[in-house]
């Protein structure tokens, strides 16, 4: 198991950590390259802002790597319109992914078309988990060829009617046997703590994903209790997950990539992005 | 598919969907038995209140079954003295679902110990699975000489930490399998739409249990946006459960028992216990 004290070399922050204090990619970039934070996983808004070819000349210029590009997915849709236009976007996505030298693009799947909006259009779950299917199917195909890897994120299941029909690793690892029987790397899996803690199969499937499959690593904790379905999520040492046990059993199966802190919290968004930061750095290297 | 329009003898309803209203077990007994309602789910703290003589004899005067007893369960502690605890509870909580003739005790599995009062004793989730299936194997004895079948109630993930350690029917009949594996049908799973409804295995795993290990069928709805973990559940119909398919399902594996309408919701506990109670039925004949 990797010793992760005194390096960060391997840390990667989540712009959503910071999405209120900091919500400027170059002010995000700052901060973390000034402390020998090793990487980033910015979000499209953030990129789109600044304007791809400068978003990517000053993640380089900053040293920094990007652990994942946030987001691709949300393929379901209530027409065939709404379908072309998420796979249009998807394929951008990996574009934009390519040209900021992302690690890999991350795939939430999306799930009941409105239902984000609290309006979902139907509730086949059946319908939606093909179209998610088709719709990695589509891009991968794209994103082979920009040589840019997708990474199938699993939410918890508590998100799985509004944000992501695909919701344990086996089902993700499933998806991508069928799309890449080969198992080539160019479509794996993120392995979220936060959303993957509780399933009983966790250790049998990241040894199913391997080093080829498993392309990302994203911490935080569950808080109990946990007041909120999507922003009350913990820093790393306050809740009840065992980070390293986890992160054993991530490494013992080959990954080898970043760690990375992604804490949606309404109490950390409000407290000062310094202090954020200083937090996650001492809980990276003693709890993580 | 059984035709639930116009009959509500298989209809059941958990008292906890009227606590507020109506917490005393005489009246909800009254307020079911004049709507010709079939069942109740009465709980421990309910039947303790009027006495288990009484509260026995009032639920069979009334013509009514009992669908489920809640709840056995919570079996993991933080130390010897708890463990005992939890298992001469058990032992006792099958006793008085013998009394009051229930078709099942509701095994809630329990998770980290403390963790229901914000104070987890430690978050080593392997050992508590261990102490649940100790517990259940424990109690088990007790509940087949009792002639008392017990149903593990897998809980959604999102109640992992601190209600239950076992949140996928699979994870459940692992457990059957292992404990009773025979499958006599003391040992068996209750299937609730609300902690199942996500689950990309559940058809499979439904079919799975069959007859003999289905022993109880619980339905409420899940809502969008939900805005509580524990009491934002919905009315069958104003959520995006695909109540008929599942009810499909289950009788289709050969599932012929009540289906019980268990609402945990802040919305319900604030309106009067007869518009509750009309609401349940003429959904409950309309798209349960």
């Amino acid at each position: 198991m990797r010793d992760l004290a005194g390096d960060l070399s391997l840390l990667s922050i989540n712009a959503a950590t910071l999405r209120k204090q900091l919500p400027l990619l170059p002010s995000l970039i700052e901060a973390c390259a000034k402390r020998g934070i090793g990487a980033i996983a910015p979000w499209r808004d953030q990129v789109q802002a600044v304007g791809l070819a400068t978003a990517a000349r000053q993640i380089k210029d900053a040293g920094l790597a990007v652990s994942g590009y946030c987001r691709g997915g949300f393929f379901p849709a209530a027409d065939a319109a709404g379908l072309r236009v998420a796979l249009n976007d998807n394929r951008k996505t990996v574009d934009e992914a390519k040209a900021i030298g992302a690690a890999c693009v991350i795939i939430v799947a999306g799930a009941l078309p409105g239902a984000l909006e609290g309006k979902p259009a139907h509730k086949d779950i059946g319908l939606v988990r093909t179209q998610v299917v088709d719709g990695i199917a589509a891009t991968l195909e794209h994103a082979k060829a920009a040589g840019m890897p997708l990474a199938i994120e699993p939410l918890h299941p508590m998100q799985g009617a509004d944000r992501a029909c695909i919701n344990t690793l086996e089902h993700a690892l499933d998806i991508c046997d069928e799309l890449d029987p080969g198992g080539s790397g160019a479509l794996g899996v993120a392995v979220d703590v936060y959303h993957t803690w509780w399933d009983p199969k966790l250790a049998g499937q990241v040894a199913r994903a391997g080093p080829e499959l498993l392309l990302a690593y994203h911490v935080c904790d569950w808080l109990v209790p946990t007041r909120d379905l999507l922003n009350d999520r913990g820093m790393m040492g306050d809740g009840i997950i065992e980070l390293r046990k986890i992160r054993a059993l991530v490494e013992a199966a080959g990954y080898t990539g970043h760690v990375e802190a992604e804490i949606f919290s309404d109490h950390w968004w409000s407290r000062p992005a310094d202090e954020v930061l200083d937090v996650c750095i001492a809980r990276y290297n003693t709890v993580v």
